[in-house]
């Protein structure tokens, strides 16, 4: 009923019945693949690959040239946004991303812009498209964003963080300014997921790396509210037989287990989970599509011991609809290339067992 | 009916009625004093601090001349036990621990020693005799501990980690190894922690500062098994009149609020839970006893915030006994020393109604 020559891993999202279980990977396009760390070198730097849509298409494209992947996610970084907003994102060699401008006053904040996605971060529709193209509907193609609370951490910190001293600081001591700075950050995040439905994206992804330092109580108010509020405003079109008329959504929070009832309600499609949640004890299976969560670090281990985990997950999932196969986080850039065809094997040969033959 | 001036924090432990909830803070002797700042300088390096009784106990008072606090805690580090086992345990300026030798191989493992703690570690046991004699029955000393898993980590990555990459790699692809290691940190920790509760220490916790970076089943099996081995070796002594006959042991997982069914499973007389957690969710309260978890972060702000916070963890806890009143962290260095002030006074005022007059 669909384009797709394989839309399982869109059945999932939506609790539909598949033949096995649909995996992709966090990271799939990515340094644990020798041609990606090629391309990397031939780029230069890691914003020319991100801003450069052929080169950010064959990225995407690379895993999928050698895993039997059910899914695409497209090449680029959570830091497109606050760049474009002109905090000027860069990478320095061996460090994680900084900012030339972090924001630093309550001022900053307020004359922050707003970008046109089709404008300054065009670069990403520009790859999407491209590489839509190139798949010619083999699989879906995944876009996403990191989430407001997220992104705010990087822009306020200056970059990677530890302690999130200065976003707590401004949470606790001027909650209104942190809220301003959320606002604007759903609204452009809003704008960038709606443009990339428009450029092709058939299903979307909003990472919440940084949610799990929050307390309960913050969570709901300074991470998962304004998520909420982006999937409100997110033209997600409408379930028909034919699984690619609806773009559903993916809200992960690392960290985020003692919260997935709360973040059930949002209204998203599906939940990411880390390796911290026993799958057997989520309640709704069968209703919103769970994502998950292997640790990746068992791809450092044997065959064997990656067949044995895999089982266990399926297990734990049991034969409900809406299950999607993935890392609980990032795939690690020293994991063993050929340990990535044992999991994806696993995965597709074990499930087999809990869906129609 | 105790010795003690002040027994809320042991009478809380066992779950006995009190008159206010009893708090301390992780890390309350610390580089957040400007006396402590001066001591530490006048050490000269930390491990000093740590090795001279006379030192560490002047550290762990500091915080008590200053503030009602209902428990201390003796001065010292979770890594002077591998440091005793000859790893070669040092700060750098500015840096995290680091060890000379950290463990390379299996035959590292198993040719690790297990030390006498009246031996290479009576210089903890000196802080706390020298400690509770001049704590003169005030209040409570608490004697602790890094979880077997906890210590590992550090032994095993050299330092500090983000990802924890050495220690997975052996958990998936070499558990024999890893549980050699913990099984030898286990005995190394029952015995240190015998020999501080014949030294005076009034109660124990373990910190699992890193038990919440695991998998829900290796969390298990890697950490929760080897603490709760611990806790059976552990001479607690018997249930009386007098608190202060029992010596209650407290279990803390940072990161750990999804597994607090298990925790409390093990026997342990507490659990510490960090912000995360909603502590209105908890189970069996008024059973086992329950310490935090206000964010260390909220002291960054003014009096009325840090009470109004304060007031939130008090209600959700609700009228049970069994609650001492704790950080869900150690506090952080930058924190406004009068602040400390506003929480503990918070505190106490604020939980009277909570308890009997």
């Amino acid at each position: 009923m669909s384009y797709l020559k394989n839309d399982r891993y869109l059945r999932a999202l939506q609790c539909l019945p598949v033949d096995y279980t649909p995996v992709w990977m966090m990271r799939q396009a990515g340094r644990y693949l020798p041609e990606y760390r090629k391309l990397r070198l031939k780029a230069g730097n890691f914003m020319t690959l991100c801003q450069t849509p052929e080169l950010a298409c064959e990225a995407t494209l690379q895993p999928l040239k050698r895993f039997d992947l059910d899914a695409a996610i497209i090449f680029s970084d959570i830091l497109t946004i606050p760049d474009a907003m002109g905090l000027g994102l860069h990478f320095e060699a061996g460090e994680g991303p900084k900012f030339v401008k972090p924001i630093l006053s309550n001022i900053d904040i307020e004359q922050l812009p707003i970008p046109d996605p089709e404008q300054s971060l065009k670069y990403v529709m520009d790859a999407i498209r491209l590489t839509k193209k190139e798949l010619a509907g083999k699989i879906p193609l995944i876009g996403f964003s990191g989430s407001p609370w997220t992104l705010a951490t990087y822009m306020l910190e200056g970059g990677s963080s530890k302690a999130f001293t200065k976003i707590k600081k401004m949470m606790y001591c001027d909650p209104k300014a942190l809220h301003l700075l959320l606002n604007k950050l759903s609204t452009c995040i809003a704008l960038y997921l709606n443009a990339q439905i428009q450029a092709g994206a058939q299903s979307i992804m909003i990472f919440d790396t940084w949610g799990g330092v929050l307390s309960h109580q913050c969570y709901q108010e300074f991470s998962l509210y304004y998520m909420q509020m982006i999937l409100s405003q997110l033209t997600r079109g409408v379930k028909s037989p034919d699984v690619t008329s609806y773009v559903p959504i993916t809200l992960f929070t690392k960290g985020g287990g003692l919260w997935l009832d709360h973040i059930m309600q949002t209204g998203c499609d599906a939940i990411g989970v880390d390796w911290t949640v026993d799958l057997s004890k989520i309640k709704h299976k069968g209703q919103v599509a769970v994502q998950g969560n292997l640790d990746p670090s068992i791809l450092y281990a044997g065959k064997s011991i990656i067949e044995s985990n895999v089982d266990t997950v399926l297990t734990e999932f049991g034969g409900y609809n809406g299950h999607i196969f993935n890392l609980g986080h990032g795939i690690h850039q020293d994991t063993p290339v050929e340990h990535v065809q044992y999991l994806i094997d696993a995965v597709h040969q074990q499930s087999k067992r809990y869906h129609y033959d």
